[in-house]
């Protein structure tokens, strides 16, 4: 099956807004072995979606389109569905009742727009929305494909994929697929990742490095046409990851933050958390886990350095003789914070993030992250690349989780590559 | 000038990557006031390539392709576009010489694969390539138009885009330009947004509605041929941003964080915040700010109720009277952060962001926000639509820097649109 992405999306074109819904379709459609052949984006604008369209139906045998399914007036796409494919709108009138339902329960009247969402193209299957009001639609073509088209709200559109149209293509497709296995690593720079692995894998895997802020995935991949077999697979597979030891912290799409809050529960330990250049992100991240007030009790973003010494007890004499960013006012704010919030461990953050407030001695990009336990204070020193403060930001967020994994699973909390800096703890820049 | 950008590279089209150069060259394009028309993608195949191409070609002035440029077997552009052009490929000795002289340094000798790319189609200008090896490549099409081959190396591209080929299409534009006027707003629901902005507007002029976590952007363009004058799209867009009066927080790419410190910073005020539901997004989105330390001091993430208790001074009593997620608690938490830091304004966040933890009473999405100011005490009470804790607790952030900007802004800040929970408060979902 040769399938189509059409994005309608004047925000995306003119480069306001990431098309985050099409590299999420890509990739779920990549898992069922399947991965788009084109995708194209079009302004909403009548005729250029119309001739994308054509142009789509022409070649693939199935267009997923995402976007231009709202009731405001730049929302075209049933019209133009309506158009192409010579089906006049029809008002459906369960559609309708739900629409009406919905504002009914906020207390409203459902406006001229929203009735609109009921107009859709005459014998179009609708896909409910679990999430939101605008259903999606399928329709065939006159050349015996099919077009999907979804809402271009990225949780409706997910939710309609993951729900609806993931099981119907993996029908559609029967048995051929791709096996995968994603390692997450991290603290291991790329280079030394490609050099451990080696050249040598089955006839027909491959292994992507994947770099990201937090670390590098590993995605391994065996074609559904593999002269190798699964078994293969599976012990080549079995073997990098032992081979990765303790540099793999999940397998598939658990996140660091998610394997900390796992073992944090496992152990029936409690978090405090202090922040500084963070800015608050260190607990934004582990409270992102549904349940995590079981074992987060608060983080104290002590930005200001009379926070630091108020709330964290941060001496003041550290701060004159060290500075604020430095090891002992890392291992002051995390010791400090464990006593405050009565937590079993405690890490800290504090750094420069750019782009000003860098020298010689400090640059931009110099971190400290810190922790305590019952068995005493540590901490260990990075130098991200301080090409951008969000940068910065990100790697210190993503290091001091790889600590506290690296010390809830009782490996050395020590640098494990002490002279590489940014590449070596959290990986490179998230690029192509 | 009508742009086409397309992309080659197999890597997006599974989802391995995001495809930031396109990104790139998006808004660097609407910059210029010639946002992209259309956007394509394909794998590295070479009659996928080819057909793409000529589909460009046909209906672009310009068309930009990235990607392909290398020397390895997979990097087909130039035997395409020698195809597609009718153009042989020939050697372009000066490049081979720079090759060959940048592994010398290097002190390697050029493998065969970087000497394939001194071999490019006949009649080619060739872009310097300031940070690599690749050099892009302009050439004419049969229509007249022009085809601007980059190299997909984000670096490499974005160099030869700044340092050359925005300047050429520059000089190629000359005078006629499209006009954009962006005004973020922020809590004023689309549909209401389209209502007041009614159906007329200037001929050639349009607006898009843009919905993000924290608001809707309304995006007015005059496009570059529009019959109306600059004056009439001026007075229009005056006009709409006139009637939206304190919905707008600003014109063109500040962010609600940056209009809230930029507010800060001119009337002197510190602020610290007490957060629970945003578990430290509050304080991560202030900081993302550069120079925010100059009046951010700091957030308390007091997750668990003995934190409120201990850190914010929240009573006991307010908390077995009202519950964590109170506007009481709102409050207090305000107003204990700010005694705490002593700090001139804070602000408060409290709420159930699910997906467990919510009742009849208090559902998912339920959120308190607190302002504690010299002037006293304030709350809303905000009803987000609780689909994903994801989208709760971005509301949540959002919410309350729109409560801090109406309140520096010496607006009211008591609830606006008091019955629309989630839709009133920061607009509906990040559209796309």
């Amino acid at each position: 099956m040769r399938i189509e992405i059409l994005t309608v999306g004047g925000e995306i074109l003119v480069g306001r807004t990431l098309d985050t819904n099409f590299h999420f379709l890509a990739r779920s459609l990549a898992r069922l072995g399947t991965p788009p052949a084109w995708h194209t984006t079009v302004p909403d604008v009548r005729e250029m979606i119309s001739a994308a369209l054509e142009t789509a139906m022409a070649r693939a045998d199935c267009v997923i389109m995402t976007g231009g399914l709202g009731g405001t007036p730049d929302d075209l796409t049933r019209r133009v569905l309506s158009q192409v494919l010579g089906r006049p709108l029809v008002l459906r009138e369960e559609v309708l009742r739900d629409v009406e339902e919905v504002y009914r329960r906020r207390g409203r009247i459902a406006p001229p727009a929203a009735q609109a969402m009921a107009l859709v193209p005459n014998g179009a299957q609708m896909i409910a929305n679990p999430v939101g009001l605008a259903p999606g639609l399928i329709l065939p073509t006159p050349r015996g494909g099919s077009i999907i088209a979804l809402p271009g709200v990225p949780e409706e559109m997910k939710a309609q994929v993951e729900q609806f149209v993931l099981p119907m293509l993996e029908r559609q497709l029967g048995g051929s697929r791709v096996t995968e296995v994603v390692l997450r690593t991290a603290g291991v720079p790329e280079s030394v990742l490609a050099e451990s692995l080696g050249q040598a894998h089955p006839a027909g895997c491959d292994v992507a490095y994947l770099p990201h802020w937090g670390g590098v995935d590993l995605c391994l991949v065996r074609s559904a046409d593999a002269p190798s077999s699964s078994e293969e697979f599976r012990q080549w597979a079995d073997g990098i990851r032992e081979r990765l030891d303790d540099a793999v912290y999940a397998t598939g799409d658990e996140s660091l933050e998610q394997a900390v809050g796992r073992l944090l529960l496992e152990r029936g330990l409690r978090l405090a958390v202090a922040e500084s250049l963070t800015g608050g992100g260190v607990g934004a991240a582990l409270t992102r886990v549904p349940g995590s007030s079981a074992y987060f009790l608060g983080s104290i973003v002590a930005y200001d350095n009379d926070v630091k010494v108020k709330a964290l007890g941060v001496s003041r004499a550290t701060l004159l003789n060290h500075g604020a960013v430095s090891a002992a006012t890392a291992e002051e704010m995390a010791s400090g914070v464990r006593r405050f919030c009565g937590s079993d461990l405690a890490v800290s953050t504090t750094g420069i993030a750019g782009p000003s407030g860098g020298s010689d001695e400090k640059p931009v990009g110099l971190v400290y992250l810190g922790l305590a336990s019952a068995q005493g204070l540590a901490h260990v020193r990075r130098l991200y690349p301080g090409r951008t403060r969000e940068g910065v930001v990100a790697r210190s967020i993503q290091g001091v989780l790889w600590l506290l994994y690296r010390h809830l699973r009782g490996l050395k909390v020590d640098d494990r590559f002490p002279d590489r800096g940014g590449e070596a703890g959290p990986g490179r820049d998230p690029g192509r």
